[in-house]
């Protein structure tokens, strides 16, 4: 059925004569430029015969994907020009760059950004060598390109990065092509359903066109081999009206691309009238685009009897050895000659006026589209004061709290004061994370159906601003659009299951390392704040699969321009580190802290000095005023920490006259020198801290050897002895779990006396105790299944 | 259409009044038994009233998902046992473990395998009380639970597991229960589109059964709370015929639930009928099952007016507070009770006979099937001699060669050999790779739409034996679900897009060491094996977002006992370690070799006695005969080797005195001392390589801080100079990114010459000349496009 309204729209005639040859030229122009791109170095609008001096040495680039692109973006020009609408592009076909580079260039915007690559010959000649050329931009749609909020390099991605991007737009569309390849991904295939989480009312569209071209680098596409009736169903049930725009002939395929995307405008538009009249609105039935071209369309059609258009052989550079080959030489000159540039460039080079109207003017332009440079939108967040929000600690170490729990209410008036602009993220388990303050303020969008008990305690809301799915993936491809677009957001999810997208933290990583160190025109974006919590050390039930602190070893990869960790021992240094995190631009911000309940060790006022240098001593941790210390004792994590003091604690009694300094680290990238990262240290600072020759101490939050990764070069490194988790757990007690990896405060006791040399001789009865305690303690958690009182109501003494 | 046809088969009555009776009180035994389990310490069998001494101090695991998952189990084992069917289970909902140990348990096995459980009072007893119990079992379906191939831990793999499983097994079912919460995750939504790559001739079934219990930990779940016809259309568009079983009165269940398996099973066998006849299939649409049932089914209805059953208030543990709450005590007894256990066990506390015999025999018990203990079945694989594919090295360092070329011949005759039980699985790259020589032996599986074109070069088969979906959760999933099955494979990726499977990395490394080091009665599996091509130093058009070698780094922090990483540095070592991993169970192997073409270095016999040691002195480059070494030039991969020789070249022609010794190392783990990895070196091995005193320039395939973490411990550490890649790249030639990441030949000359004191002050010309080198081949570079003839044509002068 609505395969037949499609059809229908493609019988009428929706171009006039004059408008389909002129919408035709441009796109011819498109083409041009990106076969331009891949092939040649010199003699750009062919004014003279093509020689092998004008081909690029080594042909690189990606042909297959970019005329299906740029076919898009002219007929998007159309509608954006008639009714002034306001649209960003999102390419999802992987290196599709050539496609997209085309119509910026042909826009202007391209020259506007960098001018030497101008509306000229000698521009066009700067703008083709470029591309797929050593120290210039790549065949993705990476930074460098106005119009850009996503590179495409890793697939996966495109929809939900458009889904994010729409949110709190309500006039903004976002036309994200889906490649076919890219459709077969895990995360694509899930992000369809992102349409249960927008509201129409208060966001804004997404339109997806699903770009069959058939191939991948070496093989047909799922989607493009089933049948008509599996892919319509597929589609319906994703929730979406599909209509189908087939076909290779280009004139047919102008008439039915301009009469379906009139038919889709309305129906977007009709979707607004319905829905923004009532206010509370139901799901609609979104419309979307299935664009069935052959790939590497208007290619060579077949080359040595092989099928080049329409096949995979279309997929990179269709065919090679054009110096070398003077039949191959004559090939592309008449390929590029078919586009009859002559007609669509003036004399200096630049797209004639007549087609050049074709485009929108100024910020209407897809490729300068502010939405697709977001930081220039980005308005301030409005922040709380986080002391509001602060646990009161009259005595350190003695009261038990749930340290995320604070930073709920925290986020909770942070959405209250920029309800437009900020937005929390994770998966199912907002409530988990004790951050359900929340909801208090917004409740959880959901478009999907509502049943009578969810008015019972299931915080769904049409018009709720806490998403939640569970897909990692999805989460973050919408934070990443939401953030490139010029807003802020929060997500937190299961430290174990972080690593689900570990490549979506890499790509976002490189994508703002380019953009803050290369790409100066690009205006500053928001973090992306990351909370890992249901961390490592509690996961009493879950067991061995959810045990898993390495997120924070793939951070360390990244670069030190961009990533930041944060390991905050308790509820007031969380406060403060979530503060500085909203605060800060281009930077991915992790922060580590369990939901559990934990000891509370300093004021707010003592959180922000600590956490403003990084790292520091504890006093009243430690007992070397005025002297040596024999050994110090560091921690950095919030049940590192709790074990470290307890370990202190138990020292302290037993053996009054060891001296020990207790150094606790919330900054990690302090362990680093600041050489290398710069949050890191200097010699002096690190030395002064750690000394220089007496044995450390180093419970640690992760997996051990991240500290001596990021420490080696100090100098007290040979005497640093790092516990951490080491891949042992099951069905603990928090205690048994400590244990087993030897972060407890028993073994860390024993860790001080083997390394203090001093003490030797005089500490078997204590040693002797020490490995009792852990005997008795790992008796008592599974006789009872629960750790003893003494362990569980413990307080810090001092 | 197909729903009516589930709804007529729900209107006869399946079972009589008495098979009823029966499949309901084997139901009723399960779930009496995942009530237990939860709550109860003793009194198993509520021979007395309940006690708060009797109920667990801390209540932990999961109802939710429990009661369907054994309901789902009770029908199978009617229609195993009737038609002497080959199935297993798998459990995707999370959590979900409750629910198919009672099965286990009820079968037998579970006393088997774990005598102390027996079937009485008293193994009951130790039964319920194991579970979510510190030191104990988990409320996952870990490997400690026989039958289970699937932990579910972490959610979105049951689906590409289930597929894994039942390739090359055609008289298998893999009855793979879905959960609507991990049916949002990414990997579980594409790979519905397995069925587009199994062949009804050679491969066995998968039928998926879709639960819609409604809730996740706290939000309904999209599938749920969408509209029938969507739901229909969804799975109709994946290609499937979905039957419906909606319900909540249990005898109305049980026989739309029959009346639907004996559907679904004969159309699975119709299927088999159809295309076995012929021998050459086209894909059927294969059934599936979606079970709408209550989360928490058969557990309290409200509490306090609020709704349990049917609501995310089920998910974990329905009520809590039972020793210190009388109400909820006799609540929990009333509950208990309802499942009326005296009817169903006998005295001793074993399960009547009559139930008994439900469940099949032996080996068709799902709780026993070998396919879900596939060590048990694994056959070893017959390896061609890997020297018969040795590329000739007459001369080291002067040919030039694709590295995984080789291996693709290898590999070719591994399928070969063992054409039932050997796949290799890659993204859309096995010729990407050089690995295509594989489809002579076999092409890849296409069970979707084939066209004529495909017949050129599309190497595509219904028969085919290659997977390549652009997926890698699929993928892996895939792969793991066949290995844990008893068979074996081969993985390869990009190196940078292997960690879009991080998650998946890090989960089955777990189940891996669990069960060879704590569950003795599984038998061995074959190893993981996983090339990473295409690596970061060869990205030359694809740039930046290509660029990642740190999926080693993650592999490092695994358990030493199941993690090995090769990087052999040509053609014939990656033979001789490809040999290995093939050989080699209970690991993974993860190998990382480039596609590209690289100088070889090694003779088979030379690469032999190489990697068997792992690491070691390569005379040829070294010139310290005798003589105490100045330095210590060290390279691990591929690239890293070939630019750590030309330093060594450039060194011995400049300074003949210098004198050098050249280490490469093959297997990283030998950086790690034997204490941490079985493959690790003593003190003493890795002394007389590295020195203690010498400086030692390494260069890295990876980023340079891994040697650091892997090696800290050894006495020359403070003498170790790393070079590796530390993000920096964009469109570059070989050199150029090496230069950029400063492991190009050039810096490494500087580098020696910094750190060996002798040379002081007798090296300028030198440096001068390399710095100008440097200059001289970067500006050729952007130049010209490529790497200068002087450096792509070079080849080592020894």
């Amino acid at each position: 059925m609505n395969n037949d309204r499609a059809s229908d729209a493609s019988h009428h005639a929706t171009l006039s004569g004059e408008e389909l040859g002129r919408i035709d030229a441009w796109w011819r122009a498109c083409n041009y430029l990106s076969v331009g791109m891949i092939y040649l170095r010199d003699n750009p609008l062919l004014r003279e015969p093509l020689n092998v001096a004008h081909v690029k040495h080594r042909l690189l680039g990606h042909w297959g994907a970019s005329p299906a692109l740029s076919f898009v973006w002219a007929h998007l020009n159309r509608v954006i020009k008639r009714d002034d609408l306001d649209v960003i592009f999102m390419a999802g076909p992987g290196h599709g760059a050539s496609g997209v580079l085309g119509p910026a260039y042909l826009e202007g915007t391209y020259s506007e950004v960098y001018p030497d690559k101008s509306e000229d010959a000698e521009g066009m000649q700067k703008f083709f060598k470029q591309f797929s050329f050593p120290g210039h931009i790549g065949s993705h749609v990476t930074p460098e390109t106005p119009g850009s909020i996503h590179e495409g390099g890793e697939l996966g991605y495109s929809l939900s990065h458009a889904y994010g991007a729409a949110l709190d737009n309500p006039d903004l569309i976002v036309a994200c092509v889906v490649g076919d390849g890219e459709a077969e991904t895990g995360p694509l295939a899930t992000a369809w359903h992102s349409n249960k989480f927008i509201n129409p009312v208060r966001d804004g569209t997404v339109l997806p066109i699903l770009n069959l071209n058939g191939y991948k680098i070496a093989n047909p596409t799922i989607l493009s081999r089933i049948s008509h009736q599996e892919l319509k169903a597929l589609f319906e049930g994703y929730g979406y009206t599909p209509y189908f725009v087939e076909g290779s002939e280009p004139s047919e395929m102008h008439q039915k691309m301009a009469g379906t995307l009139d038919t889709v405008i309305s129906e977007i538009r009709a979707i607004h009238e319905r829905t923004r009249a009532n206010g509370n609105p139901e799901r609609p039935r979104w419309p979307m685009i299935v664009l069935r071209t052959p790939k590497g369309w208007t290619g060579p059609k077949e080359i040595k009897g092989h099928k080049v258009e329409g096949s995979w052989r279309s997929h990179q550079v269709p065919f090679s050895d054009v110096r070398g080959n003077p039949a191959n030489l004559e090939l592309l000159e008449s390929w590029l000659r078919s586009y009859k540039a002559d007609e669509l460039f003036d004399d200096n080079g630049q797209l004639i006026a007549e087609l050049r109207e074709l485009a929108p003017q100024g910020p209407r332009r897809m490729s300068a589209n502010p939405h697709a440079n977001g930081g220039v939108l980005r308005r301030e967040l409005k922040l709380p004061d986080f002391r509001d929000y602060a646990v009161e600690v009259a005595h350190a170490g003695k009261v038990l709290r749930e340290n995320t729990q604070p930073l709920g209410q925290f986020l909770r008036d942070t959405m209250r004061c920029n309800m437009n602009t900020f937005r929390v993220f994770g998966p199912d388990e907002t409530a988990s994370n004790r951050l359900q303050a929340i909801y208090e303020v917004s409740r959880k969008v959901w478009m999907a159906d509502m049943l009578p008990e969810d008015d019972d305690g299931g915080e769904l809301a049409r018009d709720g601003r806490v998403m939640e799915m569970l897909s990692e993936h999805t989460l973050m491809g919408w934070l990443e659009g939401y953030l490139l677009s010029g807003r802020h957001g929060f997500f937190h999810t299961y430290e174990a299951f972080a690593h689900v997208v570990d490549s979506m933290f890499n790509q976002h990583a490189k994508w703002l390392d380019v953009c803050k160190n290369h790409v100066p025109w690009r205006a500053s974006v928001a973090s992306e704040n990351i909370l890992l919590s249901s961390t490592v050390w509690r996961q009493d039930h879950n067991g061995f699969s959810h045990q898993d602190p390495g997120f924070i070893d793939l951070v360390t990869n990244k670069s030190p321009s961009v990533t930041r960790v944060y390991l905050p021992p308790d509820a007031n240094t969380l406060l403060v580190v979530a503060d500085r995190c909203l605060r800060s631009t281009d930077c991915i911000n992790v922060i580590v802290a369990d939901k559990q309940k934990h000891l509370q060790f300093t004021t707010i006022d003592e959180a922000v000095v600590h956490c403003a240098k990084g790292m520091g001593v504890w006093r009243r941790a430690s007992n070397d005023e005025d002297m040596e210390a024999d050994a110090v004792m560091a921690s950095c994590g919030d049940v590192a920490t709790q074990e470290a003091l307890a370990a202190t604690a138990i020292l302290r009694e037993r053996l009054p006259e060891l001296k020990l300094r207790f150094v606790n680290v919330v900054d990690l990238f302090k362990m680093q020198p600041v050489t290398e990262h710069p949050h890191g240290s200097t010699e002096r600072e690190f030395d002064s801290l750690f000394t220089v020759d007496k044995p450390v101490i180093f419970n640690f939050h992760g997996y051990p050897w991240l500290i001596h990764k990021l420490a080696y070069r100090f100098r007290n490194h040979e005497n640093l002895h790092v516990r951490g988790y080491t891949e042992k757990g099951n069905i603990n007690t928090p205690l048994e779990l400590a244990i087993l990896n030897k972060v407890d405060r028993f073994n860390l006791v024993l860790d001080v006396l083997d390394r203090v040399p001093r003490l030797q001789g005089r500490t078997a009865h204590l040693r002797e105790d020490m490995r009792n305690a852990i005997i008795l303690n790992l008796n008592y958690a599974h006789e009872h299944g629960t750790d003893s009182p003494e362990i569980s109501e413990w307080v810090w003494p001092y």
